[in-house]
This record gives structure tokens, sequence and C-alpha cells, in this order.
């Protein structure tokens, strides 16, 4: 089980490597303020860096290197991290990452390889990979110095002032949302959002334990992992944490609102849990205060510059 | 004269009205550490509103409401603070805004007049109506409630905890900076940034006055005003400031690096500063550390969602 002491000595160790990433307090998105931490605005795109630079920095790289599965922003992470720390990286993606992940990832030197299929399918491929060659697999959610390292986004965000009764938080395969009930426990309640077509934790507390979901939608290239993490899944249950749901539509409309309003770019995946307070999905109670983690940008298709 | 307490003042009154934009020290941007402030991120994509907002609350707005002239920030902004506060405005724009920022106004409910031309020609039109009806017509650069408006950025960023020794910001008719230099004095270095294609504070340091100067260019539509605006001059040359260009593959580059590091989405004029930066119109000393304002994020054309 992750402390908030792990998170603590994650946070020690990551900084330098990582980007303390702002807040906003937005007036004009809904009916009352929302906090917004812009975790999208890390090295990388998204909060994975955290987990990937304590992963790193807390064992021995094997002469081997680094093996790493993700939808995307978990490889292009993984692939800065190896590359700022001097070790081999090779990353598997789905081809659901689409272009602009992958290109990211070609960025940093890694060696990629694109696998037919979802995450569950590049993880496989990994798993083999790393056992074969005695490489270091850097799981993308489901390990406790993942867990330590996105756990620092909400140690990050308590210590900028956070006052918000109630966060947001989008879920996948779940090691953001741990890290943040690993640190939080109960101070403030946790709203765990899914896309209704990649629900890993909602189907998970209902049939009691981690089951297979099939996955697709908007969002699926960041928040599809076909099965909840254990970790996630345990601390979600012992928390009773409420899980909501949202539509693609829903997600799409958070993205614009976010450009409208702020002139924040960000992919599905970081719209999602906006996308529970703007639709309705998740009503907070008269005079409850709500902060969204906003947590990835990594949108297809790269904008243009010209 | 604007004064550091015009300053205070403004930022009492527009409080509430504003976001305080969020501060990012970027590791990766440059060499050094640079301290970005998110201005883009205010409402309706710029800095202008803290001056809009400022005038409408600093004075008696005639029931004929107000009149803008803009390149198409500081019209948006002017058309937000108007409904905001009730009152009626029209907005005349040049035809180079763009559609984006043209969509922007007309999301605002102002009566838009898009005037063949550049900036200078939709000022003409605007001034003309307002003498004729009797409205309030605020200055996008040249006038004290303005530039005191725009100088609270610099306020809330030294507020912030911002100890770089070098603020490097983009001027086109020199509002923002302006206000800068009224809260500054002479307490850090300012630098001042234009595109090599609307000069305006440069060539009018080099001829000991305003002149006009002809305007193209990428940032054409958010610093194209064709003579710096007195006031600015003024403060300029009492407080000796550097003055550098860029060219607009120059900005372009700023732009990319912007989302490619950072996923910050900019429009031209929003990397105009950071520009200076990246491709070394402007080089520091060593141990000098720097920061840049960021001042707009209305790119054209907007990304689209679906």
């Amino acid at each position: 089980m992750v402390t908030k002491s792990d998170i603590r000595a994650a946070a020690d160790r990551i900084a330098g490597h990582v980007v303390r990433t702002p807040v906003l307090m937005s007036a004009g998105l809904w009916d009352r303020p929302v906090a917004l931490k812009l975790e999208q605005l890390q090295v990388t795109g998204s909060f994975k860096p955290r987990g990937a630079f304590n992963t790193l920095l807390s064992c021995k790289v094997p002469d081997a290197g680094v093996v790493a599965a993700s939808g995307g922003n978990h490889g292009a992470a993984v692939a800065h991290a190896a590359r700022a720390l001097g070790h081999r990286a090779r990353i598997f993606v789905p081809e659901i990452a689409g272009p602009s992940k992958i290109a990211l990832i070609e960025r940093s030197g890694a060696e990629l390889t694109v696998v037919p299929g979802e995450y569950a399918d590049a993880a496989q491929m990994a798993a083999r990979l790393a056992e074969e060659q005695g490489a270091l697999q850097i799981h993308a959610y489901d390990a406790p110095a993942t867990i330590a390292g996105q756990g620092t986004v909400m140690a990050e965000w308590e210590a900028q002032g956070l006052t918000a009764d109630t966060v947001l938080i989008a879920v996948g395969g779940g090691g953001l949302i741990a890290g943040a009930l690993a640190w939080l426990q109960t101070a403030r309640k946790v709203v765990a959002v899914e896309p209704g077509t990649c629900n890993t934790l909602g189907r998970a507390l209902t049939a009691g334990e981690p089951v297979d979901v099939p996955v697709s939608g908007v969002a699926a290239n960041a928040l599809g992992a076909r099965r909840i993490g254990q970790a996630c899944f345990d601390l979600a249950r012992a928390q009773d944490i409420a899980v909501v749901t949202v539509t693609d539509p829903a997600i799409i409309e958070a993205q614009r609102a976010l450009w409208q309003s702020h002139r924040l770019l960000v992919e599905p995946a970081g719209a999602c849990a906006l996308a529970a307070l703007l639709s309705g999905a998740y009503r907070p109670e008269p005079g409850e205060s709500v902060a969204v983690l906003v947590c990835g940008g990594n949108i297809a298709p790269d904008p243009a510059f010209d």
C-alpha cells in the first residue's frame, strides 16, 4: 500500500525533473468557480512523468534498460525520463495511440513498436520482452512506484492552496486516482470519472473485483485500460468513492469549453473529469466547492503551425 | 502618467471580473529555467479585459454605450466586459482580425463591423462613431485607464513570486508594456520584443518620436498598430528600455516550442516575446534570469473538436 510518506519521498526524488504545474481558478466554466490543476502542461503533456521518474530514480535500472506499454502518454513519459537519465527505452503502444502520441515518443529517441489492438495487447508484448531480456518494466498504473509518483500531483496541489471540498479525477487504469486517494485518504471527497465506454472502475466495484471491460470511444487511447488496477480498486473500495460516467459528446463539449473559456487545448481524457461537472453527471451540493484535475493534453492531430 | 497607485486601484476594481492567470516555471524550453506568465489563459484569451474592465468600472458609461477598435483581442475584451456590466458595445475590427477573433466577438453579443484594411482604419471609424453618438471610446492601448488595467498583469505576477532579473514583453501599440513599465519602473530590466514587420516602438525610439510604420506579418492582427502609443513611447524613452525584433519564422518556431514542450497553444503575438529568447534576438548575460509574458491565445483557425 502506497503511503503519504512514499509520496513525499517521490516528490523529493522527481523535483527538478518535472514541472510544478499551475492552478487556474476559473470563473466562467461553470456556475461556481472551479479550480483547475493544469497537469496537461507537465513535461510530455500529461501527469505520467511523475510516476516514470519516480520508478527510474528509486530502483536499479538494468543494462537492458526499460520497457513500457502505454496508450501513448505513459510511453512518452517513460521515453522522456529514460533519455533524461541515460537509459535505453523500448515502448509498446497500440495503434489507437494515434499519430501525435507516436510522434512524441519518436522524438524522444526511444525504440517504439506499434501493436495492433488496444493497450492490453501492447502490455502483453512489453511484459514478454521485459522477461526475455531482463529489462525493467514500468507499469502504466498498477505498481507502487508509479502510484506514488502520480500521488505527487495531489500533494503539490494541496501545497498550492487547494481548498475544494471535492476533486474530480478521470480514471483509466487508475494510477492517478490511486495516487490521489493514497495522498488524500478521506481528507476530501474524490469523484472518479470514467467514459461510459471504458468504465473499468465502476464495473469492478459492481462486480466486487476487477473485471475485463471492452474499451472504445474518444478517450480510449488514454483511459482505455481493459481492467482497473488492483491497487486502485482496493483504495477506491476502502474509501467508498463516488464513480460517475460521461458520454463521448460530453467529453468533447468539455474540451470545447476549456478552449473557449481559457484557451486550454486538451485531449479527450484531459477533459473527462470536467465533463462530469458540465454535463451534470456529477451534481455537487449547494455550497460544495469543486476542483478538477486536467490530466492530459496530447490531442490528435497536433496543431499545425505555419 | 499612470502610477503604481493607479495600478493598485485598477487591480481592486477588476478583481472578480478577470482571472489570476497562472505562472509556469518551464525547465525545457530554453537552456535555463524560464518563468512564463500564462496571460493567454485570461478570459477572452488575452490580457485585454484588464484594461477594458478598468475603464468601464472607473467612469460613467453613457447610454450610447461603448465603442472600440481592435485587431481583435481588445474588441473581444471590450465586448465581454460590456456585456458583463450591462452596456451596449460596438466593435470595429480590420479584416485581418481573422475568423476566430471575429467569432469570439460575435459570441459576446456585441455589434461588430469588419473594416477593410488594418487596425488604424478600424480606429478611425470607431473614433467617428464615438464622436457622433456620444459613446465612450475605449482605446486599445493609449489611454491611462487601459494602461493601468494592463499594468495589473505585472503587479499580479510580482505578487505570485516573480524573481527574474529580466522580463520580455511583446509590443504592438504598447499598452501592455506601458503598464508593466509604470508598475516596475526600474525594478527589473524590461525588454520590448517586436516583430520586424510591426516595429513601432523601435522605429519611434530611433526617430525620437512616434512615427507611422507599415504593418504586416503573422502577428499583425495583434501587434499591428501603425504607431506606438505616446504614453508607451514616453515611458520607454524615460526608462531607456531594450528593444529587439524577431522574424515571423522565429515567432512560429516559438509557437511550436510552447506546444511541444508544454501543450500551450498560443497565437503568434503570444509567442513573440519567447521568440526573442529562443532565436537569440535577445541574449541574456550568464546568470541573468529571464521571464516571458505570454499575452494571447486567440489562434486562427480555432481548433476543431469532433
